[in-house]
Parts: structure tokens; C-alpha cells; sequence
């Protein structure tokens, strides 16, 4: 099914491992079972998830390509592998928050739960050793990672996926509170959506559950505030995602 | 000398008192030897600084004042007070910086000591509770204590501070590689700048000293960083600023 040969390691992150192929535009992703959060100080393995944040974030990708949003992606390679584009990867992190929840309620007097309109979108420098900072404008101009208008497309892509995947995730009973997305460069110097798009980058909230807050929570954060059923989680957001989506594309 | 009389406490913070007085156009301020870093998490007592503060900002207000830039102050009372106009202070601290140093070289690869040209400001939320966190445009916005306009005002406001006091400084062989100002809005509802101008506020590197870095520092780092000599560095920038500035008036 595939017309490729899987090369060195490139790059190996805290959930993934991106290899080279023998063909220049192809780079093959590896989502791995381990989670970590607080900036890798708490650490676990989680059976099953990096075939389901593939499973899920293939078909995501899919869901952007068909509504004009381009990605890196190119096909899922099963069980937990995908092929994309080589991008240089924009050492910022974008993050779109439609419901104040997480940090933001400790940096900001918003209480959790406070719906966001028009939705927050903030910048932070990805770098582990700076503790992934928070950007203002005149901070990212100075790091001169982006032109303005670059920064501007980027923005200007950050909201289309934040509309996108809240209309998709509302049609599932799921409440997009926010996410995390990174963006590259392809090879012809175009700015896409990369990395990927999982209940590990994206907090989820159940529509159908009402009550206790922490029922709802589908995401990353049942790991991060020891909530128990991560997997179990996660399984319910693919099922859903599955159910909604057309199977992903194989192969080269 | 002067046609007041003090009234109730309306405020202590961590350098100052602020007393209501008979008069509701005038507030006087009480400069006190506390001296906090670190949020509060070091503190100290440093005999003389509260008067030394207070007689460099007198002077400072001064200046900027004769450079056509407004401010809360009124005049000085001997030895450790002023004559202040009530303000709203606004919850917002704006920093302006020239040279990279400090938190800033922690959170962005900028080794100290790199001139920044433009001079970087950045506003942070003024709230203990929330650790002071940096603000972007969106998090100011989302905040709601300032309009777009008052912001635009209060960001020129800063740099024309920058302007004046590096001029002036320069002339007294200071390097201001960053300050600190609070701006608040009068009853009028006019923006002026507010709080302090000394070296709790400005961090100031002595020109004629080269060689060793931490030999230049007439400033609070000298106290946040164990340096000794906190209290004669004041001193010095006192004496500098004495002498290139008229007597401040006195009385109201």
C-alpha cells in the first residue's frame, strides 16, 4: 500500500517521533502511547492513545482539508502512523480558547467556565527551557520568527480551524473549550496546520453530560488533574469523531 | 508651609502610604523604607531609602513635568512625603525596557545586557493574586480596564517617559535599562503618570564604572540580588540627580 521507505529519526517529541522517508516530500509521524503534562514533570503510559490521537487527528486534518484549511497531513498509515508534508516547524504555539478554563483562569480574574466571544487567541513561545512563555506582539516581532504578515496568516488560520472544528465538534455533543495548534512551513515556503489535533491539544467538554464538570471532561486534562478514565476518554471522543467522519485516506 | 491636614489612611502598598486629606484635590504620600522583592517573598528594612526615593521622584516628576508630560505630583514635603493629585490607578503596569535584563532573559533567548532598539514595553496585570502576568493586546482588551484609544494613550505616555528619562539619566552617566511606571486617570479623567520614579522602579547601570557588571547596579537588584551596598547605591543616584535638578518646589 505504501511506496516508501522509512528512514532516520528527526525529531522524537514528548508524543510523537517524526521519521524521514527515502522520498524528500514525505515525512512519516509516529504518535506514541506516553502523556505528559506540567511541562513534562508528570508522566505516564497510556495503552491505545497514540493510535487513537491518530485515528482521530487523521480524520480532523481530513475534515480541515475539506473545508479549505491546508495541513501537513497526508494519509493515515494504520495502525498509529500518518504521512505528511516536511514542514519547518513555527516555534510558537497557538492557542484558541472559546471557554476561559486552565491557565488562563490563574493568570486573569475569569472565572472557569466563562464563555469567551470572540474567541482568546494567544501566542507562546515553544521552548521548554524558557517555560513556553506567553507573546505579545512587540515579543514576537523581537524573536523574528514571523513576518507580520505571516503572524497575521497564522492568526488569521488559528481562528478558520477554531471555526471549523467547534461547528464539527457541536454536531457530535462535543464543546470545544480551546486548543493548542503548531504551524509550519512547507518546503515551498506555505504556512500550514501541523502537528496534530487530539484530546491531547484540544479540550473537549461532553454536551451530553450535564452536572459535575468534571463528568464532562473528555481531554487531557482527566490525566492532568488525575481524573482517571484517560483512555476510556479518549476511546468515547474517536467513537464519536469515527461515527461523524468518511474513514481517512491510505496509503502514499 | 503647608494648608492641609492629614486625613484617613486610604492605601498601603508595599514601598508606600497614601493618606486622604482635608482637601479633596490633595493626597499625600508616605515613602517608606520597606523594601519587598520577589512578590513580597524577600523583604527588608532599609533606613533611608523611603526619603531617598521620595527626593529622586520629586525631582523626576519635575522633569518630566517641564517636558510637558503630566503627572499626579504637586510638590514635595520635607522629608519623606509629597503632594499628590487623587488618582485612579490603573490595574496595569507598563514596562519599558532598553537594554534585555532580568525576567525578560528568562523568558525569551535575549542574553542580558542586549540593547533593545525599538525599546520593548510590555504590560503586565497589576494583581499579586494572579502573579502579576504578562498581558497581550487581546488579554488587556478581554480585561476591560482600559478603551483602545486609553491604551494607544497610555503606551505613548510610556515612551515618552522612556525618552525624557534616558536623556536625562544619560546626562548624569546613568544607563536606565528598564523602569517601571503606573499610570492612573485624575478626576478629570485625564491619563497621568503616577506611583514613583527611583531606583525601586528603574533599574540603573552607573557609566563610569566598566568592567564588572554587577559593580554598575545602582538599583534594586542590588537588594534582589544579595549585592550589598543597596542604600549607598540610592545614595548615589541621589546625589547625581541632585545635582543636574532644580530644588523641588515645597508646600502645597
Amino acid at each position: 500500500m505504501t511506496a516508501y521507505t522509512l528512514g532516520s529519526l528527526l525529531y522524537e517529541g514528548k508524543a510523537k517521533r517524526v521519521y524521514q522517508t527515502d522520498q524528500t516530500d514525505l515525512v512519516a509521524v509516529e504518535y506514541k502511547d506516553d502523556a505528559t503534562a506540567f511541562n513534562a514533570l508528570k508522566k505516564a503510559q497510556l495503552a491505545g492513545k497514540g493510535l487513537m490521537n491518530c485515528q482521530i487527528s487523521a480524520r480532523l486534518f481530513e475534515l480541515l482539508e475539506r473545508e479549505g484549511i491546508v495541513t501537513h497531513y497526508l494519509s493515515l498509515q494504520e495502525p498509529n502512523w500518518m504521512l505528511v508534508k516536511p514542514v519547518q516547524i513555527v516555534p510558537v504555539e497557538v492557542v484558541v480558547r472559546n471557554i476561559a478554563f486552565g491557565s488562563l483562569c490563574k493568570q486573569m480574574p475569569i472565572e472557569p467556565g466563562t464563555p469567551l466571544d470572540p474567541p482568546l487567541l494567544d501566542l507562546y513561545y515553544k521552548d521548554d527551557a524558557y517555560g513556553d512563555p506567553l507573546l505579545t506582539d512587540a515579543r514576537l516581532e523581537r524573536l523574528g520568527v514571523l513576518s507580520a504578515s505571516q503572524r497575521q496568516e497564522l492568526e488569521h488560520l488559528a481562528m478558520a480551524v477554531n471555526t471549523s472544528l467547534r461547528r464539527f465538534f457541536a454536531e457530535i455533543a462535543l464543546e470545544l473549550v480551546d486548543f493548542k495548534i503548531e504551524l509550519g512551513f512547507t518546503t515551498d515556503g506555505q504556512l500550514v496546520v501541523a502537528d496534530e489535533i487530539s484530546p491531547d491539544t484540544c479540550r473537549l467538554w461532553d454536551r451530553n453530560v450535564s452536572g459535575d464538570a468534571q463528568e464532562r471532561i473528555l481531554d487531557k486534562d482527566r490525566f492532568r488533574q488525575d481524573l482517571g478514565g484517560v483512555v476510556e476518554a479518549y476511546g468515547e471522543v474517536l467513537k464519536r469523531v469515527q461515527a461523524a467522519c468518511p474513514p481517512p485516506r491510505l496509503g502514499k
